[in-house]
């Protein structure tokens, strides 16, 4: 949670909404509601489409004939009957009288809903989204341009430690077999706990966390964690790994290959100059 | 909405939750509930603290006492009562029986609600988040490793254009002016309005988005706009700015500045050298 931040209104309440064996209804086949199936089945939603077949996107079809938990319904939207059980409704139709309903009925059952189309009817929003593995990022600019977010979006894609996603991936399991080996909640170990995978994460850049394997896990934790320490990626097996190039890299192409070449080339212009001056 | 990313299971929801006028009720008052209560200012909430003075953290006494909309109970829980007409409920108390006791009335309610500490009975979770005026930003482990969340937020933070937050907002009113001059919803209008607002955000760099003032953007409408091409910024009152320093910047200083004193030290090099070598 960001303390440092000003408190100032107008924004959202941004959330990871666990929609794990929720039960989400998606009103609409097309485009826009081919996206929000995807959406839902990245969080193991269990799904419902209703639309009429005449109505489905390529996308959509491809998800309802896939291997997901999907119920497909060939039809349109049929009344409050739909939403029993329902935990969440994304509704995406070209029929604006029918969203209200929709939404209505959602608000009465106190169901979360987004309407395609009606924002002022909406509980929530989306926003332009990465994905890595277990690393979920979303962007959003309140509405004020979709645009915008999407090239932020792929400026932040460009940004981010190659496999970021491996990382956070190997982080989780590191710190699972350190509370098998260091159990408790709350305390003296908790904190230790806390502070030593904090160390590590800072100690070790992102490429060099993305290679734990278990053999090293085991060692890390033997030399590491038991003598109070943070070895190296290579004293537990591993190889040392130069960080990503990004701006802040100091030993980066631009930042030393390239001077090198300009001093070269620089002594190499003075020489012949001076060769051919004094010839 | 992403279609290109794979879809596969073992993520979250990412939404932007809105809660403006909502009313969101704070049990507990120590410095993860400080940090709760800001959030949900953030997105203008109308908030209530549940906390004994005794347990509350300067930050959260520092919101109570400012110019907030919180309503303030110097008491523990109480029960079911303290629910009513509450949207959503984030607790964060030590007391872990207390914390599912609040969990399974909220339930019964269908009131969202994230406790602190019981992952398992959350309907969402928090990550670490930027801000920059109407953008917003979280970054999600999916609870695997909020260290690298929190160390993947600062690279992201040191990526950003500068100025982002104010390109977007006026991106925005730049929006509102068009549909004002150009209003209709769907059909032809409406695909050309948005087509060429996705002209104007690639063709003008995000500083340059961020000085558009009224006669700026006046000028890029009628120029613009109503003869249908994208003007630059210097045509209509602006100034042409060189894009933040980033790794995808061809002219860095690392790229341009750092060869050209290479290659003066290297001229200045053998100069000495063959001058030397020559007398």
């Amino acid at each position: 949670m960001s303390t440092d931040s000003p408190t100032v209104g107008g924004g959202s309440f941004l959330i990871a909404w666990q929609l794990k064996s929720k039960h989400v209804l998606i009103v609409g086949g097309g485009d826009v509601a081919s996206g929000r199936i995807e959406s839902v089945l990245t969080a193991d939603a269990r799904v419902s489409v209703i639309c009429p077949s005449t109505g489905l996107h390529p996308l959509a079809k491809k998800f309802i004939d896939g291997p997901h938990q999907i119920t497909y319904h060939d039809r349109v939207f049929a009344g409050a009957q739909d939403l029993v059980g329902v935990d969440m409704v994304l509704s995406a139709i070209d029929d604006v009288a029918q969203s209200r309903v929709i939404c209505s009925l959602c608000r009465e059952r106190k169901i979360p809903v987004n309407v395609a189309d009606i924002p002022e009817s909406c509980d929530f929003y989306f926003g332009s989204q990465i994905r890595d593995g277990p690393l979920q990022i979303m962007i959003s600019t309140n509405g004020q341009s979709p645009k915008l977010a999407n090239l932020i979006k792929k400026r932040i894609e460009r940004s981010l430690p190659q496999q970021a996603g491996k990382a956070i991936q190997k982080v989780g399991e590191l710190r699972t077999r350190l509370r098998e080996r260091a159990p408790g909640v709350g305390g003296q170990v908790s904190k230790r706990r806390m502070k030593w995978m904090v160390d590590v994460c800072t100690s070790w850049e992102m490429e060099e966390l993305a290679t734990l394997n278990e053999e090293m896990m085991k060692r890390l934790l033997d030399d590491g964690w038991e003598k109070n320490a943070i070895p190296r990626p290579e004293t537990v097996g591993g190889i040392r790994k130069r960080g990503k190039r990004t701006a802040s890299t100091l030993f980066s192409f631009e930042a030393s290959v390239l001077p090198m070449l300009a001093f070269v080339a620089g002594v190499a212009t003075a020489t012949v100059l001076l060769a051919s001056r004094t010839r």
